[in-house]
Parts: structure tokens; C-alpha cells; sequence
């Protein structure tokens, strides 16, 4: 039976393959969209949503959330997505899904309080969601799962030692890592491992569909970004990753430890902390996401795309 | 004209004050009355809104908000305010004023989107008031003005040098200063001004009405409880304080300055840090509350009492 | 019986006027100068030591100290103090007054350890008297009395609520409000009473000397540096207020109360955080200064500079 | 030709075998042995150090040091080192090496400002060493290396995410660390292999002398110590490997990468912060060890008390 999620992003180059991979993984119910200022400006990425919905025709509903951080200034990723928060060497077209008058926040709040089988997936800062949890803390002990990208337990990006998402709203991911919720920390320990190979991409290009060929174009974006930015050769594939743990649990393996989330540091704020000293105490319901399958990994983003066609 | 307001509290001995001053006084439009866990948790300064309302035959509707701060965790004032938080030796009724279905919030967020003229005034903790303007920014350009009871320049009593409503919930109150809004901060520098003398409660024990009856019952165990707690011998009414300047400016003397809070720091965590080094600079928009007209302000509260009546 | 003082400064204009009533005070007797980094370079500083002891004839001894703070970057206040950290319209000799080889640290401790009755006079940064107590923790048991020129109880000048001083080094400023010996802070609240107008320059004037004259030319360029950095009309003669109390405590008025450094804050690093909310306790061995007797401080300045005379 | 060294040490367990094997080294010079409060208090730390050499025969100063962090409060590794510090199950001998008289502090400024071949090797809090550098700047350019057992770039002790020797005295680790000499950090990334095993034991028994007999009841009690403590089933011996690196470079592998000191961080505070996001720049002088050549650096140890012998 496919789980039911909501996908709370902020797209972005591997956003938008997220958001694909929800919607054509036959695992996934993909309950709606949520969109959240990060990767770029809200209004941007919210566009860039609707843009892949058009392109795939996907017709879950989206909803615009949070503008900005709970305190920190906004800051965005340009060097790595570009003007748009989505630039890409593809005729985009002018979007045709719109986008719900109910705010991100009170979808998110609603359909929780409605069912109890959501896995809330998001794969931007936690703004949304801290703030759905705050104005109604009911939803922690209804939602089955929070699965995220975001943080790391080793690795940072924009800090030596912190992730972007967490970085860019620290109070928010404190907010989300000190519920009691069961939550999997999909960080760049797990997704500096799916990167986007030539023979990923060739793979892809071969599924012949306009949705396949705008994720090749997307990564050949993301290439350059990330080599010019960070020094990869190949770029890594953040966010499907989340996903692709819902759609199918084999696809990385975990470890159970507490998280915490660094507000004041200097060198280290937006630091995910997790404690590896020891096994997990019995009452810790966090994990870290460890080791990527990786043929499993595109194998399913691969399958998606089939499944999405042309559209 | 009236001023329409929302009187975000939480009563809280002197929250009750503030409350029986807003709905008597003929200046003050009371649109509504939103709750926030501060001086005791959420449910118990809810259920005492509606014990006031009853008493003093309030109409406003009531909302509840957030039961907690951001990113702390709750701690209550129960040294002063008591088991309930508005422990008083007088027979309160069951309350007939109910609560709204609607969350505080969006109350807040509906009323300052559907008419351009109302003033915040909150007494308690500053989370109700950072989630609205998060979840909708546009507020901040269509609030009259925000009065709020917290904070000091120079004062503090939870801590050296911090006040217990910012102290409380900081970030919250980080939120709501550095918007752009324009901001006066009834800060303890001017409510330790406000204290209730036995004179004082001889003149509203001579308006002769239950509501009075209530207030000095309220005043006498505030004594007690500030006596005992922080060696005060006439307690301090923080909170009409804040609705007495919505009513009338003339009752306190301002000056303008630049404020922030202060997150980080051991010592000074929820301290609001204001600039008076130097005469404010022209954009400067918010503004301290310096020196109380004491009569003028006792004369309010009394006149407000009087106008309440026996409900 | 004159006290026996060790008068750690940084000369500075107010320093300089601290070191000439320091040798001109019958009350005092001065048994070293100390220099620290801090309204500009350990050298800049140190050699206007030595020029002002030259101009004065001051036989004291001089010894150089910490070129920088523990952990902060280096500031200098030379917009008070210009780039000599002593700019003066005045003819300045060449000094004779030498440096002596043992390191300022060292000659805090043996004097200490020597005998026990001596005060110490910070009044630059505290790094030196910080470092000497860390080297050898058995002096804060042997110093009569710490009576300290920095912080500030609602007052700061760098920061809104941080003294140049102990924001230039907080962590020594920590070091040194956490010890046990008894402290006086002479922070701005009351420094900034010390205002050199021009009928306290007429006064000094009139004493006719070389030092009286050099002393003038200090308050004239004080007071253009003052003026233009921070809007004073007449210039705060800091330094002089500390050694005022150790020649005649009844030139100032104190209260007793806890003293911390706050470390760690974004807004309020390097605060000197005083607890007012209630009497101190009984083991507390800090105080503030409040308020000056302006008249009697000006008579002790005049009065040292008629004792100096003209060497 | 031996290299010139000061041991800067807390005795502790492991501590005394990086005695031994600077001792016993012939690579080395033990100029000094310098201690610090760390794993237990000044006073049992030097006892320690003093009967360590009594029993080796080393002939090397001794000399006290700091009794205290810089700003943080004391806290030692009883549940570690036991009461004494060096808790063991052996007949310890009445110390006759004696303490100098000189303070640890001095006696590095001195011997470092009369050669400029001196490599320290701080084992313990980097409290002696701070305050070195600040009260003599010019050290920094004379020392040949700083080798220091603390910190680690992902693996924690005291907290998830710090080593209990930077983490007890981080402002000494930022002043350390942020001086411009070489510096070689032998965290626990590097320590937490070098695992005294029975094996282990067993070869340093045959050697059949007392200091070896020793270091085998120093191992026997720190394995249940650690045991206990921190669930390892062989000691971690974490001192002599920065003795070890500076015997023979090539008994650990090393990355450059720059390193900072967390200061003020909740959960990250004495975190050693490096970045190894990107190849170091060139102007990097520090390194950290990343894998031990596990059978060199015991048959280093096992050399070391074989050319001790019997004293």
C-alpha cells in the first residue's frame, strides 16, 4: 500500500527530481506540495513547483508556505541553483498547476489532523513545519514519520560543519529534532553519495520522455554549479534520497542516534550533533541515514520517470 | 474614536487588570481577546480569561494560542500568579464565556488582514504574535501599532537583567522587534511604577461593584505573592499599564530607541537591549515607556471599573 | 598612611591624568605602572607611560604587559585617543623615565606576593591583572582591594550596553569579577559625571605649571574627540575616578552588588551584568560606583597637580 | 638527532606512558616536563609526574604549572583516572624527583626564547601553553611544532562532539589554535585506535622490568576504567601518540586542514572545528592524524621501556 507523505521543498535542481520521484513512485501517495523560501525565494520556488507539476503532470496540490527563517536573514543558494532557484538549459513551460489559496502550515495541520498515516518528507529549511508543530502540537503524535534531507553527521556544506536546510533556519530544525516524533535524518553523510554520474544520466536519457530529458538537463546544470561551488566532479543528488527512503527503506541503511540541533555556537550553528559515542538509548526514536544503495537508488528514480512517461 | 485592539495575555493577576481596563475603557474597542501560556500553561490562563470575561460580563471573543515558547521550555510563574495562575480569595464562577474554534493565529492574522487599524497589545509572552507575522508577513504593514507589556531597559526580574514575558519565549520576542512595525515597550522601568497601594485599592473598593471586589482580591494576593517572591511591598500592575497607553498616551512619557533582544548570551538571554547611548536615528520606530502618571493611571482603571459596573 | 597601589592603565588621555594623581595624591603611593593594550598598542601605550612620567617627574616604575586580549581580536579607540593613543597640542619630551625588563604579569605577582597591602588599579583592559591570577591564584588572597576604571551597571559607550574596556577583553574582565578579592567598579554610570568643562580647565590652568598646562591640552583634545565620536560637550575623564576612590572613598558613592561578564552574547558581549533587583547578599564583595562628588574629585585633580608642581 | 621537546602533561594513566616514552626515545630530548590541571587537580597531576620519573629514573625538570581553565570551572576524569589521578594497582614509590621552582609558564617562555628548535607536546588542557603565547607573543615564531593529544575532528568523549582536553579549557584551545605555528592535532579520531590489547600487554610484560611492569598496571586499571566509563573493551592510550608522531613521523598518516575552537556553543562548546570540506589552503600550518600504524607505535612504546630498563 503506497504511504501517504507531503513534500515540503524548496525546488531546486533535486527538489524537482524529489518531486518526481514522489509522484511517479508507486510506494508513494503524494497528499500535496509544500514549498518553503531556501534553496531560493519563496516566490521562485514555489514557480519552480509549479513548473515541474507542468511538466510531469503531476496533480497534487501545492501550497505556498514560509517566506523567510524564523530568525535568522534569508539567505539563498544561488551559486548552486542559479537566478532562478532552478536554472536549467530546458524550454520550460509556463505553468499550468497553480497554487492552493490555504497557507503550507494549515494543509499540513489539516491533513494530519485528518489521518494518521502521514510521512511529512521535507527537503528544504524547516520553517513549515516548525511552525505547523507550534501552532498545533497535536500533529507530533498523529504524523507516522518526519523524513528529511538536511544536516549531517560528519559533513557540512555551507559551514565545515553544517547543511544548508539546517543552517539557513537552525531554530526551526531545533524545533523539528526535539519533538517526540519518529524522524530520519537523511543528511549529506548519505546524499554525498547519490551523485549524477554521466552513466546515471545516460540511463536516464534513455527512458525518451520530455520529464527524463528535464532531469538530464538538470543535472548537467547541477554539474557545473557544484564543480564551480564545491569542487565535485559529479553532482550529489540530495534530496530524491528522502523520498526514495519512504518508496523503499532498503534503498540506505540507518543508525538510531540522538540529534540535536547547535543554535548558538559560533563556528557551528545549524549543526545537526548527533551522538555516536554509544548504542541509541531504548526511548530514541531519531536516526541517521548511513550508506546509499546506489543502483537501487537510480533504479528508482529511473522506474519513476518510466512510470511518469510522457505526460 | 475607540482604538480597536487584541489583547493577546495571560491572565495572570495583572493580564485581568489589563483585561477589565480594555473592555470598560471608552476609548479601547476590544475586538478580541487571545490567550498564550505564559504565567501558567495555556489551558489555565485560557479557562481564566473566560472567569474575567464572566465576571465582568465581557462580550469579546476569545481564541486560544500557543502552549508553548519557540525554542524553551515552558516555564510558568507560578511563584507569583499561584497553582491556577490567578490564584485569588474570591468565589470565582464557572465561566459562560466560551473560547473560539478559531486558533489565535489566524484570528490575529484574519482581523489585522480585513481592516487596517488595530493595535496589538500583548501582555504575556510574544509567540502568538511571531507566528502570525511568519506565517503571514503582510501584517506588519497593516498593525496600527503594537503596545506590548514586556521587557526593560534598565530593569529585569526574572533574571538581572531580563524581563519574565521575553525571557520566556526570546526568540519570539526577537521576531516581533525587528519587524518593522511601530513598537512601544511597556517595559518593568515603567510598570515598577505601577504599584497598588493600599489607597489605590481603597478607591476601587469604593466603586462598590463585583468586578472591583475581584480587583482588590486580585491586588491583595499579588502582594502577598510579590512580597514574598522578590521583596516588593506594593505589587507592581505590569500589565493595564501597556492598555493604559492604547487609552490614553497622555498616562505615560516615552522615547524613541532602537531595541533588539539578546538570544545567545548566559547571562542576558531575553534581556531587550535598547540604544541609549545616542538620540534615536530618524527611521527608528519603536519606543520605551519611561515615567507613569500614577494618578492618571489609577484614574483609568477606576473609571473603567466604574463604567464596567455590575454586569 | 598612603595606600600602596600598582596602576595598570593604557595611556590615553584620561589614563595619563589617572597617572599624574596617582604620583601627586598624598594618599596614594604608587609602587609600579603597568601598561596593557587597549585604547591603542602595548607600545603606543607604554611609551606615552613613560612620556608622562617624564613630564611629571614620576619615579614610579614602569613595566610593559599583554600586547593583546586572550581571545578577542585586537580594537583601539583611536577615535578617542588618535593614532598615538595620546594626541595632545602639546610639545611632548622625548621620555627619560625607562622601561623596565620584568614583564608587567611578574611584577603584579612578586609585589603581591611581597607584601599585603597592595590595591590594584586597572584601567585599561584587564588582561594583565587576568593573566597574573591564572599564573598564581594565591594573590587574589593577598590584594587589599581591586578598584577598577571599566563596565558600566546602564550604561555602556562601544555597545549599547558594553564599556571599551571590558568589551575589548571580556574573558580577562570574567577572570577577574569571578574572583574572590574585593572589587570596586567605577564603570560609566559614573565616569560619565566626571565631565571636564571649561571651568574645570580654568582651575587646573591656574595651578601654572607643566604638567597643569599638559593637562589642559589632554582636556582640549579629549573634548574634540569626544564630541565628534560620541556627542559629549564635555568630555568623560574616565581613569581618574578610580584613583579619586582609592585617595578618598568619600569622593564617590558605591552599592554593593554581584558582578558578572557576559561572554557569550551576540548583542551584550563584554556587559558587565549587575544584579540591583535586591540588597546583595552578604558574602558579596563587589561594588559599583554611583555617584561623584563632582566638586571634591576636580579639587583632589587640582591638588595633585599643585603637589607635583613643576619638576 | 633527537628533537627537543617540553611535555606539557596531566598524569593520568596514558599521560605517564607519554612520559615513558619520551624517556625512553631516542629521538627525543626531554627538555621538561610541565603539568596541568586536567584529568585530576595541579597538586596530585605533578605528585604523578614526580613518581612516574622516580620510578623511570628521569631525570628531567619538573615543573607546576596552572591549577585552572582560563574561564571555565574545574572538572576532572576521576571516573577515568580515579582519585589520585593515576589510580593503580602497583607499589608506588615515594617521589624523589623534585618540583622546580620556576612556574611551568616561565620555564617554557624561557627555553623556547633561548632555542628555536623546541617542539611542545601538550597532553592535557592547553592552559600552560595559552598562557604562554600571551605573555610572550614571540614564542609562536621560535617553536619548531606544536604535537598536542586533545580534540578531534569527528569523534567526541566528554560531549558527542568534544575531547575532555579542549573541552575543559576551550579558550586555551582557541588561543593554541589560532596562533600561526605548526601545529599537529592527535585527536581521538587517531587515539581511538591506538587500543592497549591484551596482546599488547602481554609484549611489554615480557620486558620484565619495573617501568614495565608498571605500564602493565597502568593499562589493567585504565581497561576497566574505560570499560566502565565509556563502554571500550581495550583502553584507549591517547598521550603517547603525540610523543610517538614526533619520535617517528611515519607512525601516523596526517591531513592538513585548518582547525578552530568552538567557544560558545550548547551542545558544540570545546568542539575542535575542522574543515575538511576542500584541500587546505597553502597558507594552512595545522594538521590532524587520521589512521595509526598500529604495530610501529607499540613496538615504539615497547622500545622506549626497553632502553629505560632498570632503572
Amino acid at each position: 500500500m503506497a504511504r501517504p507523505i507531503i513534500l515540503d521543498c524548496d525546488p531546486g535542481h533535486d527538489d524537482a527530481v524529489a518531486l518526481l520521484l514522489a509522484a511517479g513512485n508507486p510506494n508513494i501517495e503524494l497528499l500535496g506540495v509544500t514549498t518553503i523560501g531556501g534553496n531560493h525565494v519563496l516566490d521562485k520556488v514555489t514557480r519552480n513547483a509549479q513548473v515541474v507539476a507542468t511538466i510531469a503532470g503531476i496533480t497534487a496540490p501545492i501550497f505556498a508556505g514560509c517566506s523567510r527563517p524564523l530568525i535568522r536573514d534569508v539567505v539563498v543558494a544561488d551559486d548552486i541553483h542559479g537566478d532562478s532557484g532552478m536554472d536549467v538549459d530546458f524550454s520550460l513551460p509556463e505553468p499550468t498547476a497553480k497554487v492552493e489559496s490555504t497557507h503550507a502550515v494549515d494543509f499540513i495541520i489539516d491533513t494530519v489532523m485528518s489521518r494518521d498515516d502521514v510521512t511529512l518528507v521535507p527537503t528544504g529549511p524547516l520553517t513549515n513545519i516548525a511552525l505547523a508543530v507550534r501552532k498545533e502540537p497535536r500533529i507530533v503524535e498523529r504524523v507516522r514519520e518526519v523524513v528529511l534531507m538536511g544536516g549531517g553527521y560528519h559533513t557540512g556544506n555551507i559551514t565545515p560543519v553544517a547543511e544548508f536546510n539546517t543552517w539557513v533556519d537552525p531554530e526551526a530544525a531545533h524545533i523539528v529534532f526535539n519533538e517526540s516524533w519518529p524522524i530520519t535524518m537523511v543528511g549529506l553523510d548519505l546524499t554525498h553519495q547519490a551523485l549524477a554520474t554521466p552513466e546515471v544520466e545516460a540511463k536516464i536519457s534513455r527512458v525518451g520522455t520530455t520529464p527524463a530529458a528535464f532531469t538530464v538537463a538538470l543535472f548537467d546544470e547541477f554539474r557545473n554549479n557544484y564543480r564551480d561551488a564545491q569542487g565535485f566532479d559529479n553532482p550529489p543528488v540530495h534530496d530524491p534520497c528522502a523520498v526514495a527512503y519512504v518508496a523503499d527503506p532498503e534503498v540506505l541503511s540507518t543508525r538510531r542516534t540522538p540529534i540535536d540541533v547547535e543554535l548558538s555556537g559560533k563556528l557551528t550553528a545549524g549543526m545537526t550533533v548527533a551522538d555516536l559515542r554509544a548504542p541509541a538509548p531504548e526511548s530514541c526514536r531519531s536516526q541517521v541515514a548511513v550508506d546509499l544503495d546506489y543502483d537501487r537508488f537510480w533504479g528508482l528514480v529511473v522506474d519513476a520517470l518510466e512510470r511518469i512517461g510522457e505526460p
